[in-house]
């Protein structure tokens, strides 16, 4: 079966959101109509993205379609990232990426934990999978905050954070590759799905969201500052909650769902591998790209950030590890999150 | 059945114990003697006020006995805690509030341990109730923990943090009144008793237990500041161990029995729950409170108060999701404790 | 039987390897190679020490086995410590003891997860004792990092930190011999041997072995400071990392062979064991024996280092409650302690 009538329509929402976010954008909307349109427009595309990633993913060997997958499911995240590092906004793309994991371990988790305990009541699960890939994020998120760490309380890292900053992204690149085909090998259970669209129709749509989310993820940035300012929040704030959120609008969904539908293991999987890979994947990818641009993207984050990063993942291991999840356990989730989310509102 | 003998006595003993706290306050007697005389006075009326909140609460339904048992079973501490933020003493209060988190979730809990295991060897335990109430405690500290973390570690929240403390504290009390119900279902197994008293008896005995209450917390906090001096410990130090443990020593003996006699999983519920119920609704309620009061109480706690916090409450969970503890176990945690009430003995 | 021919072999390599060290101290060789040296004998006299004590061990009770394993088996540690802090290396002596822990919590369990996962997949392990193992590390490491968190995060406990670190050191001896009975009683399976040498041959290797382990640690720490700047490392990192290893080299190699073999619960006991000991045992007795030293030794650990411990010891519980391991995890285990490590490569 090729292109269907769903698929249209999914593609023409997201052309008239790409559409209306362009017209915000040339026509000097107000930063904050511009930043919203923009914002809702990637999520869309993020959408397109992750579908259209997926029928490339059932043409190709399992271990190939896992590069294409981290590597196009984040690239709306990526797109923003590299903008915002073009625009010198090296602290956004910080808190982006550290929210982009504690959004998906607490706060995702949390709505995925409330959605499921309301309609199903005490959900149980006990995947070895759901609790490997939960310590191996508490794993990745503690070498993530070390730069940090080290930043603040050792005088002499605080000279080389560049250069440890390296070494990290390295070694999580690295670590990315060898756990690849690991990761792939059980997550597949349910999840294969056999390709629809032809491949010509497949790359040529993969080609043009990727074109579309480059353009709305240059907008959405451009915006980025005047919109938050006029809102009274902090970039830091930007960062960590609405650029996270929008990123991973669709992952989000997906994972809720899932847990709506009863089946809290999958729902786990999908929610806190999509914190793995930013972390594993995206980040030291960032770190790299961002050598070719005038400011280098250092992981010595501010250190509120890397001990949010550390309580988040602890907290979420900690959750999985429980092998229950009831609704009321998703409000305290979502709570905590809140809080954290607060601390960061004002700015300097 | 109405009162009985034992009850007679109990009372009787209680009366006998605010009579000499009075009259070593009224008589100036050494602070000291003062300060010891209330504190034991004080233990006693909480088992009273506790044992006449269960009657009461076995006549109304089981979401508003939870309210009530929760409002009332920490009568005590609510008491001196009040009087504590009259006399603008924040920090003691600060203190008591995290020290009985810590103090029950490590030192009880480590008690519990030894005895029970004493006794009765290696002791299992795998409840899901139990895990959850851990779980819930370790997120419940988490949020109290962020305005501390952001106040030390972030300089634009530090300027906001009464506002941060207001924030915590709604959604604490928020998540209280959404978890309670979860609680109570799950919580009442082995625990229901048929009100013995008439309710006239059972209201006349509150009343009075809690007058006697407000005025022995009166004295215990007038003699606070002048006992802790001539004795060398630090503010923080008395608020930590001494007033925490003071104020929650009737939970404590009824866990470490529960330990004793066999039941480790019904033990740390208790002991646990009583930890949770400290940070979902004493603490929030006190914020709100100090508003009415020349200092408002902030939870901008000092930073390392905040991390013991956080320690205490994963050491805690960790301690849980073992499912079995050995007085070896227990030897440490009460070590922990140890260490941990150390060093905050010297003052500034 | 007595001595075979296997043991003539290991002990005469043990002399040529203390003669090579000796030959490049005496003759003034480069500092590194005198250093690479003597860290090789260390590691071979610590093989003889631990056989020899093993052996000892077979002959006495249980618990007494359990204190004379615990003395000689940190033998070569302690006399590396003790000529340390003799020079006043009481900053090195304190980075090799946390290093000690992390080292085997994360390093080497990494290690054994990725040879045990080559040789036969993911491994499943639930032996009660591994995790109790893991929980007391974690309470253990907690304890030892308080002091560091005072001196840094509370200003009237920084003022009183030697004090702070002699209660600290008190309460980890006594639980230390707490503890002593309940471990050997469940540690003994598969690792009892019995004494093949006779007494007298027993106690001279030994007593030879711990004259030879004595010198070599004075070369080795002799030319610690010239190696390690010569090499351009920290004093930090060279005890962190190179002391830490050189000194649990032999620990280390049988807890991976054990996982080789395909029984991960008892690796995971062993190696975990060893941190255990490490905080339990030799840092106290390293305390009360820097007090005949011109410069005691404190627990108030450098705050990164403090916080590296409860790291390490914190995620290293959570790998072990996971119940899996698989060469990934292992994978990650490893460059969390590359990242960690490298964080402490640069001195002031």
């Amino acid at each position: 079966m090729a292109v269907n009538r769903r698929d249209v329509i999914e593609l023409a929402v997201a052309a008239a959101l790409v559409a209306a976010a362009g017209a915000a954008y040339y026509a000097d909307a107000t930063p904050v109509l511009t930043f919203a349109l923009a914002a809702i427009a990637i999520a869309a595309l993020a959408r397109l993205v992750g579908g259209a990633t997926e029928q490339l993913g059932s043409r190709v060997g399992s271990s190939a379609a896992g590069v294409i997958q981290s590597a196009l499911g984040n690239l709306p995240e990526l797109f923003i990232a590299l903008f915002a590092l073009h625009r010198g906004l090296t602290e956004v793309v910080q808190f982006a990426l550290v929210g982009s994991v504690i959004a998906n371990s607490v706060f995702v988790l949390g709505l995925a934990f409330i959605a499921g305990g309301i309609r199903n009541g005490t959900q149980r699960f006990d995947s070895p999978r759901a609790r490997m890939i939960a310590t191996l994020t508490a794993l990745a998120a503690a070498i993530l905050a070390v730069p940090g760490l080290a930043h603040e309380f050792h005088t002499p890292a605080a000279a080389h954070e560049k250069t440890l900053s390296l070494i990290c992204a390295g070694v999580l690149i690295v670590l990315f590759f060898l756990t690849l085909p690991g990761f792939l090998a059980g997550g597949e259970e349910g999840s294969v799905q056999h390709a629809r669209w032809t491949l010509a129709t497949t790359v040529v749509i993969l080609a043009c969201a990727g074109a579309a989310a480059a353009f709305v993820s240059d907008w959405f940035v451009s915006a980025l500052q005047p919109a938050t300012e006029s809102l009274g929040m902090s970039e830091a704030f930007a960062g960590l909650v609405v650029v996270a959120i929008a990123g991973n609008a669709i992952e989000n969904v997906v994972g809720v769902q899932l847990a709506v539908r009863n089946r809290p293991d999958f729902a786990i999987s999908v929610i806190v591998n999509s914190a793995l890979q930013v972390a594993l994947f995206l980040t030291p990818v960032l770190v790299f790209a961002s050598l070719f641009f005038s400011t280098q993207l250092t992981l010595a984050f501010p250190v509120l950030l890397a001990i949010s990063l550390l309580l988040g993942a602890a907290i979420c291991a900690l959750v999985v590890y429980d092998g229950e999840s009831t609704w009321e356990e998703g409000a305290i989730l979502t709570g905590l999150y809140a809080v954290v989310a607060a601390s960061f509102w004002w700015g300097a």
